[in-house]
């Protein structure tokens, strides 16, 4: 005798979360047969509610509440700045850090010929456009140093250097994570921040 | 600027999932943002279908699709033998050895003075109900060896032997897992081992 059918389909929900194997989604399932009704509904409702509530902004991709962006609407954004990112998720990332205050690119994928993604899945027409619009002069590419973040953040910068006013285009700085012991730094990285080292 | 509202409440259920933490569930709330309508309303309907469709038996307690239960209504269980365990998952890890073919029965609970659980809350009445309805002749304690499992076996063992006509209470045996190596046994399982050793 197996696991009844409604408890197998609510394991195999439970395994497309990412990092969620069997055992861990049985875990999760067993532990959701112990909620109460209320609790699994309210549940129930934040799930199906994601796609009304939860909408990314047609102009920059950054996620919000709603279609009007609190990043694209907010004028105290429009300084000249744009933080070119790869998922929605990136952007909190930033604004945690209370440091920038430009507006955000999002790219929604990365160039990936494996997963059949092209030069023109990346929408480049738009965030030219946007450039233009808000007259911005640096481009900070806050991408992922993996192949295919380094293959679309150079297609980007050739694409961008033919712009006839081309802005100044900047990538994140890549070198040793604050706190870190050299012990635990691979190879990569510490090359990197040595031929990127400044002068103290 | 902090994630939107609805973002909040869906890493708030999340969180509730055991052993996701705040970062896990940012992560589970990201991949969930990316799913399909179709795919989200599937698992809403999943999560509210749970209380419906996923019974526990109200004799033995063991989880089944419909309030008949697969295993009280299943006349070949009959052996005079019952099973006990802490919970309803307890009983899939059972059948999945094929070893076993009498009954079960599910506490639900272990004693815990800490959490206010106390030998009230076992409804050890059903239980001795249940043995003698079904003459059992063998009660098996398949309960973890822990502080709470080891005061809830012997409890129920005391109670059980004041019975007029006490079935046999056995408890599964603990030792090395197979396979094991000694490297990696602890100290208290290893001392289990050589004092319940068998001639060979």
């Amino acid at each position: 005798m197996s696991y009844p059918l409604h408890l197998l389909k609510l394991i195999e929900v439970l395994k497309k979360l990412p990092g969620v194997g069997k055992k861990s989604a049985e875990r999760f399932a067993f532990e959701l047969l112990s909620w109460e009704s209320y609790e699994l509904n309210e549940a129930a409702d934040v799930l199906r509610d994601i796609p009304k509530q939860l909408v990314c902004c047609s102009d920059c991709g950054c996620l919000g509440s709603i279609d009007s962006c609190a990043y694209c609407s907010n004028p105290n954004r429009f300084s000249g700045k744009m933080c070119l990112v790869a998922s929605p998720r990136d952007v909190f990332f930033f604004e945690e850090t209370g440091e920038y205050k430009g507006l955000y690119h999002v790219l929604g994928h990365l160039l990936s010929p494996i997963e059949g993604i092209n030069p023109s899945d990346l929408n480049l027409g738009k965030l030219i456009r946007r450039i233009e619009a808000h007259q911005i002069e640096e481009v900070i590419i806050a991408i992922d140093s993996t192949l295919e973040g380094d293959a679309t953040s150079l297609y980007i910068k050739q694409e961008l250097q033919r712009l006839p006013n081309p802005p100044k285009i900047t990538r994140l700085a890549f070198g040793l994570p604050m706190g870190s012991s050299l012990d635990y730094v691979d190879g990569s990285t510490l090359a990197h921040a040595l031929q990127a080292r400044n002068h103290f």
